[in-house]
């Protein structure tokens, strides 16, 4: 089955609304198994609405809208999909009853004259009943027998009216059996997007069926794997010998699948080793923190974080040595690794992550431009490890440092830094060194 | 002039992604006066987009797209507009120079094979810099004369080249004179949306022109007065004595106007009084010190942030008495006030506010139930101020303490808490009083 996405509403081709009914619906056809080619936005003006409407018949076997059946006057969806499928309107007295209950309810004042538009539908269309608004929704049988599903703008009458009245009717007119969109999603960090797709060249070449598709994100890439089955075990059956021969060449790098992000994962992995974490911030002012803190339950692992903005709050909170300071600048791996060394000390935590750069735009000389970033790493350990530069290092504790050269604006850069932070506390727990 | 704007990529029709770039480009566009009928999305196929681009062309003066220019094989927006345009495809040796350097620089490493595809460009196109990504936007010569703007999918990619370069070229090609949409918005903190609008119902019933029309958001109210001019001036001065009323009755709560977030409000005020800020957060997990600093410049008005999620670290780093967490719990004004004492008292700054609260969806009890978040403040000042709660306070610092029961996803109550905290550093800094 393929189906049509039309969204109507001049305030959508302003841009004073984002359209979140456009990914609500797109997810529900496709884990339905239904495709959808297209996706058109018009405003409310009755000419252009119905010849998208037509164009939009022509080429799917459903067309779904949003938007357009209020009670004012630029509400024309109703009365524009009537005129497109040859129908005359007809009054519903069961709708205009529910509505005059509704206001009675709702107002206590009897329903304003506009809204008996409201209750009028094209002959032959079933209703939809909306419990939270005016606007009942309807399915409109078209000549060819291909229906027209009008549904409400506001995204918290539309999602209930689809989840419970429009997906049973679709599956019906699938036969019952609808062909599912079974996908999964590997989330990988520490790899960039194109040695990735370079790694896996063949792979993806070779796809036909599981298909394989490539989205970067700020520090992450993320590879979809889909493919259309009868049921999610059939479909994950076809994907599992994909998912294998994708693992066996860069599987180090896949940090969860799903919808599990990447702070989400790492605190998975230190609630798993039972190990604690502390954050020590300067450019990234509190992100590494809070992103390590979004989930809930992050208090079993995740044990204090410290925005050392200023030189001296690196001093007095983290006991950076201010030798350190002068000699390298606030922006090194010798005070990353102090400052990771002073969170660990301070917090009791196993593990200490540090992050201090140039996030712009200001503060840049030629040899530290903007988006250099040092990292610093301290952990617990028997022995071993990297030396300090410049500081002292208890024999018992393992230390690491480096240096990324990110581009970007201000806020991507603070994103990927803390992104960083996150993939080098994970290669850290996963392997056990630094 | 007329716009229809193109959204390419598979991913938008599976809903994996959410389509801000149509609200950014509807926005950009209306702002510049040119009307835009017509907006779709297509997947990554060469028929339907060339079918869709070809339409678009048929019925606008400017097709904008976004999506597709990334160097692997389903990225086909490039390719497919020299097909529609009848344009070959040519090597562009400064794009490749550059790409190569990009990577040389990143990376260290030799650019992927596959980029080279992002070097290539239909003849006679005018190249859009990208220093975010490696995809360059392409401005493309229809044969008829009519530009066919191409612009890389990633937002923070899109949204920089299309203020930079795109608008100056829409711009130029109006002839340098179009009906500008003139807008400014009243940023309002403090204050709920039913409160604001009641207050100003009258101004709101009476409006014509310019429009007055209020947005909510987590915590905060915005309210975007319009109107359509020949220019910025024009509009402005018509939007002034619209502006002026609304100041008259509710402008203690407008902090800020256009595009200025509370956070940047918040400091900038800071920076003009000469006071420096350290955050002490728990339940935030570092979000306040995160807004604060989003910022360039915040260094030199906040001082340090304290990360304390579990009761020891609010012991050890804050020094928050263990008799006030025994007694009180955590979440509660008493511990808050404390936390914020600390935070003063180790970082020096000359105000400190602390978070402490339940942003669920676990650790609720019948008398805190999630969402309770308790809000602590501390100042340097001469005397006086409330009482601090079972601590002690020296006589040189004001503290005050208060209670919110915020709603909604943990996410929601934590950025409603640090929304709250700046409101409160708001209020102190501007009245003097806590």
């Amino acid at each position: 089955m393929i189906a049509e996405l039309v969204f109507v509403g001049t305030e959508l081709l302003l841009g004073e609304i984002l359209n979140t009914n456009a990914q609500f619906l797109s997810q529900k056809l496709s884990a339905l198994g239904i495709d959808c080619y297209y996706q058109s936005v018009v405003g409310d003006n009755e000419e252009r609405l119905a010849g998208v409407l037509r164009q939009a018949l022509s080429r799917a076997d459903v067309v779904i809208t949003s938007g357009g059946l209020g009670p004012t006057m630029d509400d024309l969806t109703r009365e524009t999909t009537a005129v497109v499928c040859g129908l005359p309107l007809e009054l519903q007295p069961d709708i205009l009853a529910g509505l005059q209950a509704f206001f009675a309810k709702r107002t206590g004042k009897p329903m304003p004259e506009n809204n008996v538009r409201q209750a009028m539908a094209p002959r032959g269309s079933k209703l939809l009943l909306n419990d939270r608004g005016t606007a009942p929704g309807l399915i409109v049988p078209s000549p060819e027998g291909k229906p027209v599903i009008l549904l409400p703008g506001p995204p918290n009458e539309l999602r209930p009216m689809f989840e419970q009245q429009v997906i049973p009717e679709l599956t019906r007119r699938m036969g019952g059996k609808p062909l599912l969109l079974v996908s999964r999603v590997l989330r990988f960090v520490d790899i960039g997007e194109s040695t990735l797709e370079d790694r896996l060249k063949d792979l993806i070449a070779a796809q036909t069926d599981p298909n394989i598709a490539p989205y970067a994100k700020l520090g992450e890439v993320h590879l979809r794997l889909s493919t259309k089955a009868a049921s999610e075990e059939e479909g994950l059956a076809k994907i599992q010998p994909v998912e294998q021969a994708i693992r066996e060449r860069v599987g180090q790098h896949v940090y969860a699948t799903g919808e599990q992000d990447l702070a989400a994962a790492v605190g998975g992995l230190l609630q798993e080793r039972g190990l604690t974490v502390a954050a020590a911030e300067s450019c990234s002012g509190g992100l590494l923190a809070k992103r390590l803190t979004d989930e809930a339950g992050s208090s079993a692992h995740f044990l204090a974080g410290f925005v050392t903005y200023s030189n001296e709050a690196k001093r007095t909170l983290l006991g950076v040595p201010a030798e350190l300071l002068a000699q390298h600048g606030a922006v090194s791996e010798q005070v990353a690794e102090a400052m990771a060394l002073g969170a660990l000390a301070r917090s009791g935590a196993d593990l200490a992550v540090a992050i201090t750069g140039i996030a712009g735009p200001g503060g840049a000389t030629p040899e530290k431009p903007v988006g250099t970033v040092c990292f610093g790493l301290a952990a617990r350990a028997a022995a071993g490890g990297a030396p300090l530069h410049g500081g002292v290092r208890p024999a018992d504790l393992l230390t690491f440092s480096s240096t990324q050269q990110w581009w970007g604006s201000r806020a991507d850069i603070r994103e990927r830094s803390a992104t960083q932070a996150l993939a080098l506390i994970r290669r850290y727990v996963l392997t056990g060194k630094l």
